[in-house]
């Protein structure tokens, strides 16, 4: 690789202390600046220096299935000893689970420089993150006791199970069976494919969390999801007492994928024979959406809501390393000369940035990566509001976003990791300059954790609808409240009145889709539109917030470059992003009749 | 790979015989309908069962470089030698030149059915094609008789040597020389990289034609690119008197580069060691706007243009054989119900096509594809008009859409296979389903031949204002009156009113760009945006018209099913795609300010 990674530390102390504190105290309890700051500056040497150099050759080397058991590339072992030597891996955990404790919007920044340095070696520690938090909430005391602390140190690693062969949206369809046995004991069999993680030479143990039905009592499976329950499948067998590692349970490896990238995280074909299964309780998490569809799959989709902002803030790590690849190039790669005469240097050709096309992918970059950044932060403390007489409403406003933040960053990070190609032209194609293999990598953020048009269909058929637009109506309220509170700052009134009318553009949708007349393909039809909309405006309202508080610290900042930077991105997605959101609803209001004419077979 | 391609032989009859003949009698002489078919099912039966299986090995074992020579995929010799063999190579080479001499509209159809068979070895021929163009008309007499016969046939290959380590838009700054000895003979030195085909073991000999610098008589080159030449480099010598085969010329291949895709074409790093050279005379080819640009760049830029043309076409014969993975699948995978009770079947699920949002994936795919098809056609028809009272003016009109093709194609065709695998969920991004490869693949047509953003450059810098803007005034004009014309069918009467609309908005924007008060910067800012307009209008265009033929055609057709849904593609078009129109031409009136703010150390 050409370039190295910068963590954007100045970023998120930024948004941290100037733009979520003021408005979300509890995001950052009682962390001062420069505590943010030194954790952050740790932070950032550790990955810059020993995740950073691990990516390319991962990708080169990939993971390799030989005897029934994955090695992953050669230097991941050590290095992911090294993250949880450190500590890194476990920044945000609550202290009482063996963490540092830190505020969550610490452990995204962390995240969000380990995906960057890292993305297919961060998965591992992410998803052993979000596995024993759904053990903490829905375990026995025995695991609670000996397998979370273990998992939380890194010892152990945990992997989410839903998928099999024929089927991975449509849960309806699964296979897999657990059935109690006459010692009250259960066991699970049946295929699960594309567990990331699913196997490695990381860790000790793996915990896999594995959704399966439970028989009736003629023993046959059904196809209703109140059948499904979360069972915890230890790799090798664990002692409820002890904790102590026994042999390995009925869990065989039966392959990994080739996959297109994140060649360095094993993406396994997994067979449970007769496997040892612990039940999980009902979660326990306040504000979950989904408490109600099954006994079992609460744990499931906390784990998989978590695994959703998770995803969002892999894509737009990918894409923030390779804006970085972007930015060196069109500094450093001289040709042509600028358009107005006074901008030109001496030599024969310019550095491209000069020219207004290469800027405007640079600019198209930063602005979205920079909004996405924010937004996640403030979708973070959204969902984790204390106060009981906000959390109810603040945190389905959350979950309202949760699918945006998943798909729209998705969407917009490869989007953005191929324009740093672009930028490069022929060089970018190369597997030496580092960007392609970022490209190809943050293609799958798009389509695991529920494809991106199904993160859609939950937008408009769940999270909308819920409580009556409530979520929505929310949203938009805080949306409105920004832009009013930046409309008092005249240079910044153009912009809110903007907002206000892209707000404007959501609410007549939204009531578009509610009209209890709709054909019934209609909700589909618009939603993906409907969620681009909403990640439009919501990263206008972040770069509006961001302005509102630029502007209100530049007189006398020593950070002005910066400052005033800040103010040029959010001109740019004023002027070049939001004008979509009328095109937008234009589709959605065209409805699914110039979708639903054609005959299957005429495809 | 999982499908099979199917070569979309049905649309083409459809296209040269419904669509383009009727207005452009000259695309297809006295070719019969049946002939055509005749012809297509011919080829399609070459292209899929002999070609099409080499796509995803060729893929996996790339190409490679040992003891100073190319070995291409192991497949690929046999694959190369039965396209010459039978003919395909060399469908639309006029007779005289040892072709077949079957209309250029017959030869673009062979040419999509084999990029997407095998997009890699299909570049071998197309570019072989460009050179050996480029050789016809600049060439000396020795070079017809033994050159252009042997390239023809398919014996020896031919290549296109630009780009340099330090430059690839920026000719200026080109280090190649050439140099005229006390013989008379010419010696060329230098280095070309990314050079396509620049070595392999299909052919006995490879024609390189390359671009280099004459220095002054102080011996030094300079920045000037009258000083540049067009050169007939052969890797092995040939005998001018006898079209013999010597010993090798000093055209050494120092290396290959490693590729997101297209891995079977080998990318060669060529150093040029005092090479024995022969310059080539200026273009004679009508309608080349860049004749007078320099001595020896015209044969250069037609190749160019013609291979711009090339690559449109293969980055839409990728996107075609992904929607054929894409459309299938859509039909097979089971998973959901569909929205109306009355569409479902009868099992516990339906297949995916049942969804909106999978039909809109699909339409977006399919619009796009047959459309563009019908387009690069008409372009073809324009730019090789021969009554000569309309040819400058229809020449014109084709160049103007040349960087359209090239851009919008490869843009778009990107998306498209990206949408086919998004379709196919966590499966599309797993090696074997065969999408992945095609998405790799694709990637490489928005960078080569000229990077998207100085295709969009070349359109508003040089086309958009050649002539006064004549060339668009005359698009504009075809585009009105296929709307005028098909306004006459009342079903049309509203696409036709949008599609004016949408010329207007194209009307507008070039006015814009040519107020001289504008701030030079203008123009870049607005480029990529107006380029996207174009193709979108352009799509439409097409796809007014193929409505207005199929309505004509529908009363007692046989084939109505492929009739309406041309009417059913066309509406999705036009509901979703041209709507985008209004807030490109937003984007391009925005101008530059809110791209050129930021200084350069804030990227």
């Amino acid at each position: 690789m050409s370039t190295n990674y910068k963590a954007p530390v100045d970023d998120y102390v930024f948004l941290l202390h100037d733009v979520i504190a003021p408005t979300v105290p509890h995001a950052l309890g009682a962390m001062a600046r420069d505590d943010t700051r030194q954790v952050l500056e740790q932070a950032a040497r550790f990955f810059e220096k020993v995740w950073a150099p691990l990516d390319g050759p991962g990708d080169e080397e990939g993971c390799h299935f030989d005897n029934g058991a994955v090695r992953t590339p050669s230097g991941y072992p050590a290095g992911y000893a090294a993250l949880c030597e450190a500590g890194w891996n476990r920044v945000s955990v609550p202290e009482a689970s063996g963490g540092a404790g830190l505020p969550e919007g610490i452990g995204q920044a962390v995240r969000e420089f380990s995906a960057s340095a890292c993305n297919s070696l961060g998965l591992y520690a992410a998803l052993t993150n979000g596995a024993h938090a759904t053990v903490r909430r829905t375990g026995e005391p025995w695991m609670l006791e000996h397998v979370v602390p273990a998992m939380v140190a890194g010892r152990w690693a945990g992997t989410m199970c839903l998928t099999e062969p024929h089927c991975g949206t449509d849960l309806r369809l699964m296979k897999t069976r657990a059935v109690s046995q006459p010692d009250g004991s259960w066991r699970l069999s049946g295929t699960k494919i594309f567990i990331s993680g699913g196997d490695q030479d990381l860790t000790e143990n793996v915990i896999h969390l594995v959704l399966a039905k439970v028989p009736g009592e003629d023993g046959r499976i059904s196809d209703d999801l109140s059948t499904v329950r979360l069972f915890l499948v230890p790799k090798r067998l664990v002692d409820p007492d002890s904790g102590e590692l026994g042999g390995s349970n009925g869990v065989v490896v039966a392959g990994i994928e080739h996959k297109m990238g994140l060649k360095g995280s094993a993406t396994c074909t997994l067979s449970f024979e007769h496997a040892l299964a612990y039940p999980l309780r009902e979660s326990s998490q306040p504000g979950g959406t989904h408490r109600k569809s099954s006994a079992g799959m609460s744990g499931m989709f906390d784990m998989m809501n978590s695994a959703r902002l998770g995803t969002g803030l892999q894509a737009l790590s990918s894409a923030s390393r390779a804006y970085g690849h972007a930015a060196d190039y069109a500094r450093e790669r001289l040709a042509g000369r600028a358009a107005k005469v006074e901008d030109r240097t001496g030599g024969t050709a310019d550095p491209i940035v000069v020219h207004p096309d290469v800027r405007r992918l640079l600019l198209k970059q930063a602005s979205f990566l920079e909004a996405a950044r924010a937004l996640a932060l403030h979708v973070t403390a959204l969902l984790g509001e204390p106060d009981e007489a906000l959390r109810a409403d603040r945190s389905a406003i959350g979950s309202l976003l949760t699918p945006v933040v998943k798909a729209f960053f998705s969407d917009r990070s490869f989007e953005s990791a191929n324009d740093a190609m672009q930028l490069m032209g022929g060089h970018g194609y190369i597997r030496d300059n580092g960007v392609e293999q970022l490209v190809r990598d943050c293609r799958i953020f798009q389509l695991y954790e529920g494809a991106n048009g199904v993160q859609a269909l939950d937008l408009v058929l769940r999270k909308l609808p819920a409580g009556g637009g409530r979520a929505l109506g929310g949203f938009l309220d805080m949306v409105d409240a920004t832009a009013r509170e930046a409309a008092r700052r005249e240079p910044l009134r153009a912009h809110a009145d903007l907002l206000r009318q892209a707000a404007q553009d959501i609410r007549a949708c939204a009531k578009w889709l509610a009209d209890p007349s709709r054909n019934p393909y209609d909700a589909g039809a618009a939603s993906n539109d409907f969620l681009a909309m909403m990640g439009i405006v919501a990263c206008a309202w972040m770069w509006l917030r961001m302005s509102d508080v630029a502007l209100g610290l530049l007189p006398g900042a020593e950070n002005g470059t910066f400052l005033r930077r800040k103010l040029e991105l959010a001109r740019f997605w004023f002027a070049r992003e939001l004008p979509l959101v009328p095109t937008l609803r234009q589709r959605v209001e065209t409805g699914a009749a110039c979708l639903m004419a054609l005959p299957a077979d005429q495809f």
